[in-house]
């Protein structure tokens, strides 16, 4: 196993120590492992809470700051964090105005996250929630009812971190979420596999000159493995089972081209190239972009596409200022 | 080879179109493969050029933009651009104020931006050239009489930018770009090789228990191979020789932990957890840093500690507004 780590058992415990460090705008709560802003927090302000499996880095934990995250919990690689660490993140960051919960559809997220929102309801502390579940991959999965949530995530983080941000309500900022959950797909593909620290081994075998079409980002099986094709043809790959999910056209569209971890940038801006051919040729107009890696799968190599089918106040919160490790402008 | 590219002669072209697609900011010259700000220049400001070969993505394509270079020159992988290129690049970006080439340190870049900066003068462009030679793993390479540029080139540009956004001269932003030079130092480790896409198989051979200490970017020997040791180890071996080089201490240091291209940010927070704790224990004051993959070797797995000897002019240059593709605050 090649990796920059310590011991395998404190990936977690030692990355954490490193996001302490290099971001001065947070704080970490090392024995609930979870990270917060720094800053203290605006009274009346909805609070937005997220969290996951690690190992998808910069998504949670580099995505809180002003403009996005209040609080991250950080699981243990691809394992929901405790309903424990989640109400540790509500208790903390509640002003009074109540916390909104993104969770990546995955059984154990859902149950765990579910058991927190009850037990901070005991505690007084109004909580809404949103599943993201937007890639198109698979109906069912391994770790799964119903579909996985994905790269949708990412801009829903950044676009209700705004909409919190500028003062909306609980119930205004729900909505927001949910549309931006309801009106977003994903699909994802993966050129090699990943390895979990503490399985020391790669999670799936995927031979040399084969790819998988609708990996999930924790190796779970996707549609189908063919031979490794070029570009153009992993594009359309990613594209057709998007746009034949949703219709994308008529609306302005935020895209996302994700990295899985192990691709490099040449790569992905090249898959991008191919993308927008293929957008523009379905008459998809997206008017804002995202190139990189932001919610990856360790050291797995492949990339994601993810579409958001947005309007005009939507592309506003977008463009609010943020200001996070993973993603920032304005600020 | 598992590469996200169609055919692997046209990588660079492809790659183009991405990067044209995706940054609004910028326009790509793609018969001289020259990317250049969007935006009319603005008169009297001295301009910013770099350029390099490519792979090292966003070195230096995605650099360009507000506070940052005004152009880059793509070469082929890990090959120097031509004068041609790099004389289009200039007389394009000249406003009457001159021009500083930003320049690593290779034999074929020096070569090539020298008769580009000759043929320059002869146009009647005043064109001063800042070499960087920041990597302390060994005196002579492959390609290089004299130390290896490599991740100074990332603050130098970011610094230089800023220098010449807010109206500095040729000669005063040449100045700061020979301070940031000579007071930074680089040291980078590989896990693995990379693979050139033209070749298709990987540059060189190291073993699945092996690690190379002291590995230039485009996959040049370093000091020395050991079997792979933990992170705290990894981070002594950058550490040490960086600070035996320069003394550190007594000024604010700018700190850039980067990622080789293939290493996933979990294990580059690691890194920075384990290096920051050295930093420290030696009596370096970090007052900035970066994380992430800043210059990259395509697809290699591993990491580079780069540390800058800055004052409080430099730390105001770095937190000035910025917005390219790949670095991006205030704006």
């Amino acid at each position: 196993m090649k990796k920059l780590i310590n011991d395998p058992e404190n990936v977690i415990a030692d990355a954490l120590k490193g996001i302490a460090a290099s971001d001065k705008d947070v704080r970490v709560d090392f024995d609930n492992r979870v990270i917060y802003r720094a800053a203290p927090k605006a009274d009346g302000k909805v609070a937005i809470i997220s969290g996951g499996g690690s190992g998808h880095e910069p998504l949670h934990g580099g995505f809180v700051g002003v403009g996005m995250l209040d609080a991250a919990c950080a699981g243990a690689v691809f394992t929901s964090p405790t309903p424990d660490q989640m109400l540790a993140a509500t208790t903390t960051v509640d002003t009074g105005a109540g916390v909104l919960h993104i969770v990546k559809n995955y059984t154990g997220d859902v149950m765990n996250f579910e058991m927190a929102a009850e037990l901070a309801a005991d505690a007084g502390i109004e909580v809404s929630t949103v599943v993201v579940a937007d890639d198109v991959a698979v109906q069912d999965s391994l770790y799964t009812a119903g579909r996985r949530g994905v790269g949708a995530t990412v801009l829903l983080e950044k676009i209700v971190g705004a909409a919190a941000e500028e003062g909306s309500d609980l119930a205004a900022v729900t909505a927001v979420a949910q549309q931006v959950a309801d009106n977003s797909r994903s699909m994802g593909m993966a050129l090699t596999s990943c390895t979990v620290p503490s399985a020391g081994k790669p999670t799936f075998d995927l031979p040399e000159d084969e790819m998988e079409i609708g990996i999930g980002i924790h190796g779970e099986p996707g549609r189908h493995r063919e031979p490794i094709a070029d570009a153009h043809s992993i594009a359309e790959q990613l594209v057709a089972p998007i746009l034949a999910d949703l219709d994308f056209t008529g609306a302005p569209v935020i895209a996302m081209l994700n990295g899985m971890g192990g691709t490099p940038l040449i790569e992905l801006y090249l898959m991008y190239g191919e993308v927008i051919e293929l957008l523009e040729a379905a008459g998809v107009t997206v008017e804002r972009n995202l190139v990189g890696n932001y919610i990856t799968s360790l050291d797995m190599a492949g990339c994601s596409l993810t579409l958001l089918r947005a309007d005009d106040d939507l592309l506003r919160l977008w463009d609010a200022p943020v200001r996070t490790a993973g993603l920032r402008w304005g600020l």
